[in-house]
C-alpha cells in the first residue's frame, strides 16, 4: 500500500489507446502507447493500480465502428478491457487501499473508478481466479452452458475453441455435470491438454483432421445435444450437421470471423435447426451478473475439490498487449490469456 | 357415395410420381403421370378418393436425396402430399363411405390408408378448411408463432412470405393476439391484401423497396420481437439486423433456397443473436399433433367471428400439379395453393 501511494505520486500512467480502426488483423499502428499523469480520485472515486489485464476475443469487435451490445471504442480512447488491480487511494467509504478489485478499467496502469464500476475480490480468493473461473471467463462458460445451453447429465456437449479460456471451462463444467464432453481445438497440444488434464472425453484437431464432420460423428455418436460455439465459420456449419433432436446451439463468439474484411460467413446449414427442432441462441454474460455469486460459489467448490482446472497464459508488460491480442487469433494461446501490467 | 363406388370399379387411379431428382426448379420431366387400377382396401384399411391436394414449399425438399425430417421421396414413388378426400370403401370399423378425411395420401386420385393415417373432418367443418386454417397450414402458423415464437400482446411480429398460406395466417393470428403485425411479400397486390383485407399493420414489397433494412426499421420502430421466416436468404439476413432485445426467430421454411444448386446462403448476420440475446429456432408442426384440437377450436372460433380469413388459390386437375408447384417459387400464388383433383 505504501508502495502504491508512492507510485501514485512519482510514476506515470502508461496506457494503450486505439489509434485507428483495424482492417483485418490489428497492426501495431492501430494502437498508441501514451503516458500521462496518474489521475486523482474525486469525491466518491477510487484509484486502482491494475496488475492483470484480460485479453478477450470480443475486444476485436469493440474496435469496429458497428452497432453492438456496447458502443465501439472511440479513436484516441484507452482500449477497453477487464482488469484485476489493487486500490491505491480511495475517496469512497466501501474501498480502502490494498483492496483487491476487478472491473472494466482498460488497458492502463492506473484508473479512477466509481464504486459501482468495481467488484471486490475477497481476501481468500487469489486475484488471478477473478480473471478466470470466478471472473467473466468462468461465468461465460457457466451460464452459457447451463442456462442458455440447458446442458444436463447424459447430454453430449461439443465445444469449439476448446483450448481457449472459455472453451476449456465449458468442457470441464460439462464433464462435472455428467455430460459427454468433446472439444474442437487447433493444435495437438491443446487436444492433449483438454483430454489428458481436463478430462474431456475426446478432442478433435480441426486443422489436421481430414473430415471434421466424420470426426464429430465418430466422437458424438448420439449427435450433439449442446454445441457451444466460440468460433463461427465452417466449424459452426459442420457442428450444425451433427445436431441431435432438440439440440441447443450456444452462440458465445465467432473468433474465426472477427478479422474478416468481408461480411461474416453465415451458417449455411442453419436449416438443420428445423430438421432437428433445435435452437441457436446468443447471450451476454453481463445479463447474469445478479447470479454470479451462486455460480462463483459452485465453481469455487469445484476448484477446491480439484475438479476444475485453470490455466493462464501470461504475457509480461502492458506495452506487449497489442501483439499479445493477436495470439487469440492465431490460436497460440492455451487457456486464459492475460497481460501482467 | 354411390358415385364413389361406381368410380372405384370403372375408373383408374391417376398418379403423379417422381421421375428424377430436380436440379434447381423442378421440370416437367422430373415428374411422371401414371394410371393404374384403383387399389382395393385390405382388412382394416380404407379407400379414399382425394378431392384436394395441398401444394407446399416443403415438397421441394422431399424431392432431394438428403437427410431431413422425413425420408426423401424415392424415384418412381407417388409424390408425397397432404390431401382432403372422401371415404369410398372401408374395411375399418371407424370409417364409413362418405366420411370426409384428411391425410398424407399423395398426389393421386385414390389411396388406400390405414386408420391411423387418416383424420376425420367433422361434418360441420368445410373440408377445404382442413387444408387451410384448421389443417397443417393453420397449425404451422399457430404453433410456430405462439409456441416457438412465444408471441405475446404488444410484440412486433414480422413475417416473410406474408402472401402465402402460412404467412397470411401468422400475421392474422399475431394481430388477433394483440401484436403489431408486419408482412414482407413480393407483389403490391399481396401487400394490399394483407393490410386491407387481413388487417396487417404494414406490409413491405421486398422486390420494389429500395432498402429493405430501412423499410423494416420504419415499420417496426421498436425492433422485431418475433420474426417468422418462411423464405431464408437475404430477407432473413436483413430481419436479423432489426431484432429487438430477446427476439425470437422462428425458422419455418426457406423457400428462397429450396431450388438453389449451390449450398444455401447462411444468415451472415447471425451474430445479432448474441448482440440482442436472441434465439433462432426451427420446428415441425407434426410435433404438436396432440395439441391440434385446442388450436383448431380457437382458430375455428376466430373464423366464426370473422376475425380470421382464409383464401385459396385453386388449380384444377391433378395433371397440372407439377407446374402449379412452381407457382410457390415464382411467388404467383396468393393464400393457400391447392389442386382440385
Amino acid at each position: 500500500m505504501t508502495e502504491g501511494m508512492t507510485e501514485r505520486t512519482t510514476g506515470t500512467n502508461l496506457q494503450v489507446r486505439l489509434a485507428a480502426r483495424p482492417k483485418g488483423l490489428p497492426k501495431d499502428s492501430d494502437f498508441q502507447l501514451t503516458e500521462e499523469a496518474i489521475p486523482q480520485p474525486g469525491e466518491g472515486e477510487i484509484l486502482v493500480r491494475n496488475t492483470l489485464l484480460s485479453l478477450d476475443p470480443a475486444m476485436r469487435g469493440w474496435m469496429n465502428d458497428v452497432r453492438s451490445y456496447v458502443p465501439p471504442i472511440g479513436i484516441g480512447e484507452v482500449m477497453r478491457g477487464l482488469t484485476v488491480g489493487e486500490v491505491v487511494d480511495s475517496r469512497h467509504p466501501d474501498f480502502s487501499p490494498g483492496d483487491a478489485v476487478t472491473g472494466v478499467l482498460g488497458w492502463q496502469r492506473f484508473a479512477v473508478a466509481r464504486g459501482k464500476d468495481l467488484t471486490r475480490i475477497p481476501p481468500e480468493v487469489p486475484p488471478r481466479l477473478a480473471m478466470g473461473p470466478l471472473g467473466m471467463t468462468g461465468m461465460t462458460a457457466y451460464f452459457g452452458l447451463l442456462e442458455v445451453g440447458a446442458a444436463k447429465a447424459g447430454d453430449t456437449v461439443l465445444v469449439s475453441g476448446a483450448g481457449g479460456a472459455v472453451g476449456s471451462m465449458v468442457g470441464q463444467i460439462a464433464r462435472i455435470r455428467g455430460c459427454r464432453s468433446v472439444g474442437i481445438a487447433g493444435t495437438d497440444e491443446k487436444c492433449r491438454w483438454v483430454t489428458e488434464e481436463l478430462g474431456f472425453d475426446a478432442a478433435i484437431n480441426y486443422k489436421t483432421t481430414p473430415d471434421l464432420h466424420e470426426e464429430i460423428r465418430r466422437t458424438c455418436p448420439q449427435g450433439v445435444d449442446v454445441y457451444f460455439d466460440n468460433v463461427g465459420g465452417d466449424i459452426l456449419d459442420t457442428a450444425l450437421r451433427n445436431l441431435a433432436m432438440r439440440a441447443r446451439v450456444v452462440i458465445c463468439g465467432a473468433i474465426s470471423q472477427y478479422n474478416a474484411t468481408e461480411p461474416a460467413k453465415g451458417p449455411s446449414n442453419y436449416m438443420m435447426l428445423l430438421v432437428q427442432r433445435a435452437r441457436m441462441e446468443g447471450f451476454l454474460v453481463f445479463d447474469y451478473v445478479a447470479r454470479f455469486p451462486e455460480a462463483q460459489a459452485e465453481m469455487g467448490r469445484w476448484i477446491a475439490e480439484g475438479k476444475l482446472r485453470h490455466r493462464e497464459d501470461v504475457v509480461e508488460g502492458l506495452e506487449n498487449a497489442p501483439r499479445a491480442l493477436l495470439r487469440l487469433f492465431d490460436g497460440s494461446n492455451m487457456g486464459k490469456l492475460v497481460v501482467r501490467i
